[in-house]
């Protein structure tokens, strides 16, 4: 009775649900302390003050009809505008308020700008390992996903298998960086390279190819590394962004969309995404806290309690031996597996109570994914499953 | 550039902006407070002081990491058991949780379950007049809209062609009551017989059709007036409601759909619908708001605000000479232009500095929509122009 399409996500969100249901079961075997959880990218730094403190002052001196009332479906104006301020005191851009457009979290804004962009059959490229729903958000306009398979090297984009996929039927390029899962920044040359790529095919087929840069991690980034602002180097570039990593707000659904002026068809493509805001049932994003973040601008988690983890579990698994390259970016570590069969070895760090990720949902086989989101102690406590587990399989 | 569906989409929402721009060019030539805007169903209505005594508690005493944290796509459970609580206490309904999953408003609510229930091509029904969004919403996932007729004795829907309209291929049945725009209210004695004609043609095409109940305007109610609660009356029934009216929260985007055992293939619905939140990038519900909604179940805003104007402005329309049925819910009337072409009414009304909106957007022409959730003072200073307007029309 329900759509044949959603039967066919039901059967597959059953493996996800079946994993969950495990994660309980070993939970009221062994006690929740000693499961080891590193499944979800559940950010768990506490949110700054200035977010409370936001939400305090708004609720004292604002105006409650407009706090929780309609706006614009784009996002109140002056909201907007504070956004568009502090990207180009960051970046040395010159966006205003009419390159904005408030959005449901970036979930939200992929799926407004997708709406917006794709035509049936429409090709978007995105560049493997990648956060698996792309694939869903694409089929929802009956896009077609093209993967670019993985460079195990160093996970910057292949650029050689990336040329030749390009058709006249690609609309965009969705990239990720920092990266879920790899963790790894896309460098400025890998930009540039991309950029010039896609310039050259452009012209040769007489079409506009859209990169949409999604970066809910563009904060989350470690040793001062830098993350390029992917408007300087190309003019097509959309960028969706999100709190929910930045402020810890994953649940409140608060990001942004950047058309830029420089963007072919901007008119349009900012004129149908505000309807497609309102039309795919989101209308606008939540109003409260639209005017929370622009009090929070400058604000954003303590990177540190990222980093402990990062700097512990990269190094214990190393020392164990395992192949991973240390990420520069989001909490996630991104791990070769001692067996081929990354199926397998979830299913043996199980054993342990130790639950992780398959990379294969990341369009990446034979690696996994840890979400080192967790607390300091649980990392701690999970090493020695981690040893043992590596130690049991090269026997 | 963008899409094609798009690009229909942008052309006929320049006629809206043109009519928004007209209302600014209005209140710059004579001033905001002399321009009489009737055309927008924003509460005006101030959210009960629960709303915020709620948040102060929720940022005092909950985790903060929870209260803007990740949860089950569906919403948080303790929320969805207080809701099925708070619905069966009502109406004597014997829901729980599993029956509940909270939704970004009523739009992101209709939208999960169009996505959900329906196949390309299939058909949902719906009575004129009826917001025009469910055209968009439909079409959102290939659907078709079937419009019945309007009835404009009284507003109750039309079954005789209604009956005559279910096919093979009927998924669903949208209603709103109380309706936007007429602010009729279903009686039971419709929903009865709606209810037996739906039965007999599940029987006679061996389908199921749900009725989908969208209910914003639920507790928008006068006259002591009830709103029957469909699912006593018709097991395939699913109901969306929102919190945007009840409690004037139309930003903050906080809703729940509800799914009853009853309901055929209802383990598949829920899952489906769960999934479907997730993949269309709504993810959840704003989560802040959930833990308020909770604790606001019992409080709505002062219908005397709204009761005030109905009698005002229907009372005032009346003795003019305009007709129109006394609405019992919502905070519309629909009123029947004085002369049958209802858009060339829209222009003379913008002579007297009147915004309107034309029925044809409600699919039922020849009448035009009244939003009364404004202030008192503007339908006062407005009825020198409606009275004006039809003796002009008259001569």
């Amino acid at each position: 009775m329900i759509s044949i399409k959603m039967q066919e996500q039901v059967q597959s969100g059953s493996v996800i649900r079946a994993m969950f249901e495990e994660g309980k079961r070993l939970a009221e075997i062994h006690g929740a302390e000693n499961v080891f959880d590193f499944s979800i990218g559940n950010p768990n730094a506490k949110p700054p003050d200035a977010v409370n403190k936001a939400i305090l002052e708004i609720l004292q001196t604002d105006n409650l009809m407009s706090v929780h009332g309609y706006m614009n479906n784009s996002g109140y104006e002056d909201v907007r505008a504070a956004v568009a301020k502090s990207i180009n005191d960051k970046f040395g851009t010159a966006f205003t308020q009419n390159n904005i457009l408030m959005t449901v979290g970036a979930a939200g804004g992929l799926n407004v700008i997708f709406k917006t962009l794709l035509n049936p059959g429409d090709e978007v490229i995105t560049f493997a390992p990648f956060f698996g729903e792309y694939r869903n958000y694409v089929k929802n306009y009956e896009g077609e996903l093209i993967i670019i398979s993985p460079n195990t090297i160093d996970f910057q984009p292949n650029l050689v298998e990336f040329k030749e996929k390009i058709t006249p039927k690609t609309k965009a390029v969705i990239i990720n960086s920092p990266n879920n899962p790899s963790g790894v920044i896309y460098s400025e040359e890998t930009i540039i390279k991309l950029a010039a790529i896609l310039s050259e095919k452009q012209k040769e087929f007489g079409t506009d190819i859209y990169i949409i840069s999604d970066e809910p991690y563009r904060e989350i980034a470690y040793d001062n590394a830098e993350v390029p602002y992917l408007s300087k180097y190309y003019a097509n570039t959309i960028i969706g962004y999100s709190f929910s990593k930045s402020l810890s707000l994953p649940g409140e659904r608060i990001g942004y969309l950047v058309v830029p002026n420089e963007a072919a068809d901007f008119e349009n493509i900012i004129s149908a995404a505000n309807i497609a805001n309102r039309i795919l049932g989101f209308v606008n994003a939540p109003s409260l806290f639209q005017r929370v973040i622009a009090k929070c601008l400058d604000a954003k988690v303590d990177l540190e309690t990222y980093n402990k983890n990062r700097e512990l579990l990269y190094n214990a698994l190393v020392s164990y031996g395992y192949q991973c390259i240390k990420p520069q970016g989001a909490f996630y570590l991104f791990v070769k597996t001692p067996i081929e069969n990354e199926a397998e070895f979830c299913q043996l760090a199980k054993t342990k109570n130790i639950l992780v990720v398959s990379g294969a949902a990341f369009g990446c086989p034979g690696y996994v994914r840890i979400a080192y989101c967790v607390a300091y102690k649980t990392i701690e406590k999970a090493l020695p499953g981690f040893k043992a587990l590596i130690e049991e399989i090269g026997k």
